[in-house]
């Protein structure tokens, strides 16, 4: 019987609470990649040869290639992340492999960490965590802008580029810091909606949300939030023009993809001075950023490494939703997260 | 008309946009310590003599030594702090000196500060703000809890050690990441008040707001809140006791004062893993916090100097304020916060 097994490949060891879906599975002949490490790319062409599923971090291409060295018993690939912009997606459609992805599993724990960012970046958490056991203490001591309204400053407006089910779930989190106001940018394939707009704003109690120009976004937020996908689209949609219409006290947060923003214009603008401070989760040409990178440099600029996701009940939820996607397309069953057929 | 005017002292040095309300009054006589730093004590007992108000930091001491070098000229003392335990209120009663201080208008951003800790706590950025550039990816490199609800970890109760205006304006904050459950300690004089209670989940939305006994606020709680007064009743409040009957999962944070919370306790407790992480803002002995003091050196824990209040509104804020309190009372009239008769 050993011969009607379907082969699967498993670029990382996804821990004892998730992998033994697979391995107890005695219809499956699972390959795991046996270290602690980004699989090899000679490794996964080598075991991809005549794989049913294949299961794939961020870290590994999704091209033609990988899927010319599986060949013809492949059906599907399952990547644990939500972004995509590691597969070729023409490809996997013109050979009929499906293809399963992490969609709002991580929604909390990233509009968590981005209200997190926004306060540490008001905070300047890079000097104040560093601050003891030198330093004087006076009156305007650390001092920056607040990220609550107060009642000398009233208003507090959001700017979300990209208006995702993760940019809302921030946007949920900062009505109580007093955010009656929220900006977004939509694609530009799209029409405006009002009406949604208007339903949006009576659900979360607040006085608008609008769909803007990048400029006015820019011009008008207080604390700046980068949620839109990665790609050609959205490359250095946050560029020096960007910045420097950027409030003095605004705060910039990126945690969805690295590219787009540009860190020498950040950099630059922290410098300067044209905004207050950043917290960002997610730096073009990661993992590469050395102590040297104009951003780890940047003052009043916090720089995660890309643990939007990173909690014990986010990860183990995407670790499982990748296992059961990957089960659903081996088997010719449903997935639980197809992408393109799921919403 | 010299002879007329009323001597002030002035700790330190509000700034360019609240010290014209004093220099600029011609009814006072206004003496400012010269230096950035802290006040010297030699020098505000020879410059309190004969003064009618002096306004005051957390540092500097308010007690019998002052009061007599000041002599009865003096009307108020004017503190720029919400706390006030360095002020002796017995002896400012006694000689019907005034006592000024500085509530509510740090509240917003103490709010804000709590739960950028408690987030940092359990995300764990002692480790995380300095991950690069050497570490490895793995899918559960970095996981700590999660701060929001889970549709897998669906309840999250936070708990808070006093519950006055600062704690229900960070419980405020933390409901739309899913914290249903309130549970805070009272002041043992005053009786449990189930209906102010039921009044107060109504307006948050929330499933129960409960005032319990310490331990089993210490079990229940996912994130625990050290937000009530400093002084001998609270000393140590947050004991190995507490600490080991928090969940291992759960994050500490303190914003009030740092005798409330057992440093060496807490050291232990973070290196033993009894509760996840910790953010605090107070240290017991601050300022002296050397690089070597346990909660510096202790795994998960942040710490901050004291920086509550620290942003450009709120210590606006608090300096006119801490000004208009002085002058109330330098002038016989009415002071915006005075302690006794302000709620």
């Amino acid at each position: 019987m050993s011969d009607s097994k379907l082969k699967v490949v498993v670029c990382r060891d996804l821990g004892p609470d998730v992998m033994p879906l697979l391995l107890n599975n005695p219809r499956l002949d699972v390959v795991v990649w046996p270290h602690n490490s980004a699989c090899e790319r000679k490794w996964l062409l080598e075991n991809a040869r005549g794989a049913s599923g294949i299961l794939v971090m961020l870290s590994e291409k999704v091209d033609e290639e990988l899927l010319n060295a599986a060949g013809p018993k492949l059906r599907v690939v399952s990547t644990m992340s939500v972004g995509y912009e590691h597969a070729d997606l023409k490809a996997l459609l013109t050979r009929g492999v499906r293809f399963g992805y992490t969609p709002d599993v991580l929604t909390d724990a990233v509009a968590d960490l981005s209200v997190m960012l926004a306060l540490m970046a008001g905070r300047n958490t890079k000097e104040t965590t560093e601050a003891w056991p030198n330093f004087v203490w006076s009156p305007f001591a650390f001092c920056g802008p607040q990220l609550s309204s107060t009642p000398t400053s009233p208003k507090r407006t959001a700017g979300f580029i990209g208006f995702g089910r993760i940019a809302q779930a921030t946007f949920a989190r900062l009505v109580p810091f007093g955010f009656q106001h929220c900006l977004y940018t939509g694609n530009a394939k799209t029409a405006p909606d009002p009406a949604a707009d208007a339903a949006l704003a009576a659900k979360y109690g607040v006085k608008e949300v609008r769909r803007v120009e990048l400029d006015e976004l820019a011009r008008e937020s207080d604390a700046v939030f980068v949620l839109a996908p990665g790609g050609p689209a959205t490359y250095h949609i946050v560029d020096e023009q960007f910045l420097r219409q950027m409030k003095k006290t605004a705060v910039l947060v990126n945690t969805s993809r690295g590219t787009l923003v540009d860190s020498d214009a950040l950099a630059k603008a922290l410098h300067e001075g044209w905004l207050y401070g950043a917290g960002i989760d997610v730096v073009e040409g990661e993992p590469q950023v050395g102590l040297d990178h104009p951003l780890i440099k940047a003052p009043r600029c916090v720089v995660l490494p890309h643990i939007g996701s990173a909690t014990n009940e986010t990860r183990l939820g995407m670790a499982t939703l990748t296992v059961n996607n990957l089960l659903g397309g081996v088997f010719g069953e449903e997935m639980p997260a197809e992408l393109g057929t799921s919403r």
